[in-house]
């Protein structure tokens, strides 16, 4: 298959076209890389947009049910649903959260809905290009909503909020102190919070850790993308499936808001700025890290350096020397 | 003056060639570079050692004072004690927290004492490199004590700890709400916490303050480099100068631990390999800011991706094609 027919076929909404075209952009080979490379600048000018709906919680919050669940929602509304994942553990295990589709059965049959198990990459870097991409590739084979899932460990909520285009925690309910526990950053860039699990024994509980979150937004400083009233916190049962349609209204009115303030645009234009110079900072980086002559140099100077045979400006001119470079 | 004749008289204590050669340092021209790698290769044989001691706390906590009195301490103990300042508002400013010597009147009158402003740096990597270089300067004109101080802002107390032998952070007296608000990860790094202005009307609560940081203190998880009973927690009176022997014993008594247990080199070498990387890193990614042809090229570019007319990894190959490299 050339570019140009997979790119028609993505247009077309061909899965199978959309599926090869992800494995693309995920593969490390230079030739592979340059193949992305026009593919998506193929696919560019179609124009095409999904809404790119980030969603963190940590395991056990129930984020699998609930993706099954909103995802169920969103298809019987007469979306089509792409799911992706951002897998910080895949880079140290090669493990993958999506690893097998059996954790979302129903909708992984659902002819409208795509769902991506996260790859396993070398470094966070290349999984925040690997999504991106795949996000346009949804994008552009049609998809209405792209729900882009992590765990929240370390870096990688912020990976994904730079990559939505709204920013959701999933949270359980829980007492107060464990409230406290919320890294503060991440409050910072949470556009909601949904409270899951509001359903059986748990549902007093569940209320009551909405109304503190709440509580605890109300105190973060107001952001000049939100309306009134945002950030929210709100419960939802995924199991029941209740409060989902609510919170799907929700972020409607928050997106439709965004658009008509000229705040959604700006993001998506900021994010893709952000990513350009990413990109190149990680490339440039990574010339010292990737296996061969630079970074065994790199280990043999270091060694020098910690042993006082050098001084560590001399052996990092030395480097620098070795890339082309002279020493600020 | 020749870089050989520069050497010879910092190894014979000249404070003028002293304070020439950091002036060398502090030096953004390349020859000027050139000149200071090659005298401080001349003096890194000479071996001489002093006691690093890093020293952060917020403006207000009586910083100078305790500087002074901390530094007449020692030299009418008959040490020579060099006095360095890591400014992170001078990267953006160009100010100095030690612009005047007015500060320390009585210390900077001391022939046993050397007292160096901080200079303007366009970036905390060239500060810190800076200092870095000005510490060896001192150790090699023979100082037994360098303070190295900073008020704490940033990431300037890493950079801090990252250069000394022990890290100590000066506080106020202060309510248990004041308490909380004390980062995390500055409480982990550092080796002793001294809660001045226990004199006066303050002297109940610096001692119930010095409780509470020691109660603190117990919480965090023990580290290898500590013997029993430290990180440790002391209120002392920089105005009465009460405290300050008794800090010094236990700054003496850590270090010569670290020394036994073999720590204290352990950490000079680490501390030497991490400049020796982050200098190259940092002068990597310098080749985008620094005014010129590459960063004027990053910021069209920048604007292109934010309006869609290139994708974010296309832009990225381009720049780094210019930049004599293939991306990953």
């Amino acid at each position: 298959m050339t570019i140009t027919e997979m790119a028609e076929r993505i247009l077309a909404g061909d899965r199978r076209a959309l599926a090869r075209a992800i494995t693309l952009v995920e593969s490390g080979r230079a030739d592979h890389r340059a193949q992305a490379t026009e593919l998506l600048e193929t696919l560019r000018p179609c124009g095409r947009q999904g809404l790119r709906i980030g969603l963190s919680g940590t395991p056990g919050v129930g984020k699998s049910t609930f993706i099954e669940s909103f995802g169920m929602m969103l298809t019987a509304l007469g979306l089509r649903v792409a799911v992706l994942a951002v897998d910080p553990s895949s880079a140290r295990s090669g493990g993958s959260i999506l690893g097998d589709k059996t954790r979302m059965e129903r909708l992984s049959r659902d002819k409208n809905a795509f769902i991506r198990p996260s790859p396993s990459q070398s470094h966070l870097g290349g999984v925040a290009r690997r999504t991106r991409e795949a996000v346009a590739l949804c994008e552009a084979s049609g998809f209405d909503v792209i729900l882009i899932e992590t765990v929240g460990v370390g870096q990688s909520e912020t990976v994904v909020a730079e990559i939505s285009d709204l920013f959701n925690l999933l949270m359980a309910p829980a007492g107060g102190d464990e409230l406290q526990g919320v890294k503060r950053g991440i409050m910072e860039i949470a556009d909601m919070i949904l409270v899951n699990k509001a359903d059986g024994e748990l549902k007093p509980v569940a209320t009551r850790t909405q109304a503190d979150y709440a509580g605890a937004l109300r105190l973060l400083r107001k952001r000049p993308q939100d309306p009134e009233g945002f950030p929210k916190a709100m419960s939802v049962s995924a199991l029941e499936e209740n409060g989902l349609s609510t919170a799907w209204e929700e972020m409607q009115t928050l997106t439709n808001w965004r658009r008509e303030q000229g705040h959604f645009d700006r993001r998506r234009a900021e994010q893709a700025r952000y990513w350009f110079e990413e990109e190149v900072r990680q490339t440039l980086l990574a010339q010292l890290t990737t296996p061969g002559p630079v970074k065994d140099r790199m280990q043999a100077l270091g060694g020098q350096v910690a042993t006082g045979q050098t001084t560590p400006s001399a052996a990092a001119q030395e480097i620098l020397k070795t890339l082309g470079m002279e020493s600020g």
